[in-house]
């Protein structure tokens, strides 16, 4: 019981919901390998941290000894838009979803173990379906019910269109779930309706229900947007070591701790050591470079990430950045921010004349690098520390 | 050009929407035999007039050359009710199927041509049809949209449930028109959404939509519900000749006109110089036998047909039926209304005991009949010729 105890606290660091509680104990109570299913896009991947909150989820479940269950959702990416509104999301070949499925294995498995790991397509048992077995998905749920999905009621409500086959797809998430024999589904918080889908669905086929774990959409470097490339706010899992330490090394002391309960691999026990220690007056730039070195040996190696320290720490060692500086957010607009302005609207310059004047002579740095372009704009998304002379510093997200 | 105008006569007798008209012009001017769509139900049939009103039409498209469409909806007969709900809905089997066709061809040949018939199934094309498929007919309509449909409306918004696969029917039921390429379709009043569906998805399929045409529901003998056999105002097309003549002798006169219009095969300008014989003074119970006749020998025979006006005339040749008699409706009540309420609710006699009296006595015929059962009641959707004494009369209706 100490056994499972121990367990339940691994599985429920940084998760949002675990439902139901008492089921998940009673299923590790049992002792056997249980099936952890959470579902992927079949479209290219191209991960970032955001990402990789779930799966390193399932790498804690396989630590414990069970079986990781990775699923790419290539039966409605072979569909496409059925819709036809959308031209360019083409229907995907056989040949897209293997590709694809190798390019994500070339990435999991930077995180999870290949041995107990299973990657499945949903096509497997989807594209055998018949009309009439999904008809009978369908019957077991009600078209009220569906509305009350927060987005749909949403569109809904203000008469943007649904259409029917969008309600189908939650069916067919959660027929997977059976087809599966899922014991526990992991996803993001937007996706608990889909995933209390497969429990009904799994009841309804005499299966014990799995436990839902709904895990946080991990917010980006501005600490308030959710990590997503077209907002700019990312670390891609592919940028080179030097950006992705550089990045890491640029988020605020509360966003650190966020991103170490999510994305760190030390454990609780660690986690609650350092904590104690700041307290007791460490400097959270310690614990930010050690969990900074953790994440790009992960992505990298251990040679790159002293590497990338030691540029971090030659690019700031004349200035000698200082612990605490302001943080400043801007609103960024649609075309970036003009760097002049973010200097003065930062209140780094008093003017962005000044600003212009203190670029030509040198005196400005980004993440410690010498800054000569002029013109040079900050999109929204981006979090900088920026340095004007010798003395004025300011960590700047532009929102 | 003049003989579309007579087909286009013929088409619109009796209808209640025909959409488009200029595209059945255009159709109808091609010259070719098309191609007439009419769905039925799976289940064990048992027809009365009301159901034969669509296959009339069909008949009239037949005369006309065209080909009529007999479609026995068994695809989603054959999947139940997958809500569970209905437990006394069972799966239909392939020899339900088989049988329950044979027994709707020995019905509809009194009324179709057998060469020009052409009996289908749906399950012929929906039966190989994938998921894929169908969530690709799902994705071309929306919910609000299907929301829209009368009883789809009432349900949701008096917190009825409507299941999803129901939304997934009337999509069904227009790629069935698809798949018959289907010229024209024919439907009561109350499938006019769905039969508008089908328009759509043969659209969407390249195919030039189908003509909608919708048929009135035909009133049962009260005049006012629906026929149907569960309110007992109907004639089955297998009752025997006397009890089809009489039934059809005891409707008031204004009824006798909407069932010629939609139950007889005798022509618009028949119909056209028997409304002004009467409206010149002639019997319209003249017309009424000549249409009695009619009916009786198209699912009997002309024997039976002389035979049962004959009966007739004779139970009614000592009380002489007057022509113009008092026509009562009565509120039924879920147990039927006793006869001697009847009588006295209707002014035949002064109290219900008077009317016990007079049964007793012998003094009171129903259809022409004495009656002797002082314990009867008459159902709701049951109309009688009454008759107390030699001259009190009255055609009532239970409702």
């Amino acid at each position: 019981m100490t056994q499972t105890n121990d367990a339940l606290q691994i599985i429920k660091r940084g998760c949002n919901e675990l439902l139901l509680e008492p089921e998940l104990v009673e299923k590790l109570a049992t002792g056997r390998p249980l099936r952890i299913k959470a579902g992927f896009d079949p479209t290219a991947p191209d991960l970032h941290l955001g990402h990789t909150v779930l799966l390193n989820k399932l790498r804690q479940f396989q630590e414990l000894g069970h079986e990781a269950m990775f699923l790419i959702g290539d039966f409605t990416g072979m569909i496409g838009d059925p819709t036809g509104k959308n031209v360019t999301r083409k229907p995907l070949t056989r040949d897209d979803v293997i590709e694809n499925a190798r390019s994500y294995e070339q990435q999991i498995f930077k995180i999870l173990d290949p041995e107990k790991t299973l990657v499945m397509f949903n096509s497997s048992w989807m594209g055998e379906m018949s009309a009439a077995d999904l008809i009978g998905l369908a019957a077991k749920h009600t078209v009220a019910r569906m509305l009350e999905r927060d987005d749909f009621q949403k569109r809904y409500s203000t008469g943007q269109s649904i259409a029917i086959h969008e309600f189908l797809y939650p069916l067919i998430q959660g027929y997977d779930s059976v087809a599966m024999k899922a014991d526990v589904e992991l996803g993001g918080t937007d996706q608990k309706f889909n995933l209390l889908v497969g429990r009904e669905l799994q009841k309804h086929f005499g299966q014990p229900p799995q436990v839902v774990l709904t895990m946080p959409i991990l917010e980006g470097l501005d600490g308030v947007n959710k990590m997503s490339k077209s907002l700019g706010n990312y670390i891609g899992i592919h940028e080179p070591p030097n950006d992705m330490f550089g990045k890491l090394m640029s988020v605020s002391d509360d966003l650190m701790w966020r991103y170490i309960e999510l994305l760190s691999f030390q454990p609780l026990s660690q986690m609650a050591l350092w904590k104690k220690e700041t307290s007791e007056g460490r400097n959270p730039r310690d614990i930010k470079v050690l969990f900074a070195q953790e994440i790009v040996t992960r992505f990298h190696s251990k040679v790159d990430a002293e590497a990338a320290l030691a540029d971090f720490e030659a690019r700031f060692r004349q200035g000698a950045m200082p612990d605490e500086m302001p943080e400043i957010s801007l609103a960024g607009g649609a075309d970036g921010l003009p760097i002049s302005q973010v200097l003065k609207q930062a209140g780094l310059t008093a003017s962005t004349s000044d600003a212009l004047r203190m670029i030509d002579q040198g005196g400005v740095k980004l993440d410690g690098e010498k800054l000569s372009d002029k013109t040079l704009k900050l999109k929204s998304g981006e979090t900088v520390v920026a340095q004007v002379g010798k003395r004025k510093f300011a960590r700047i997200s532009v929102i």
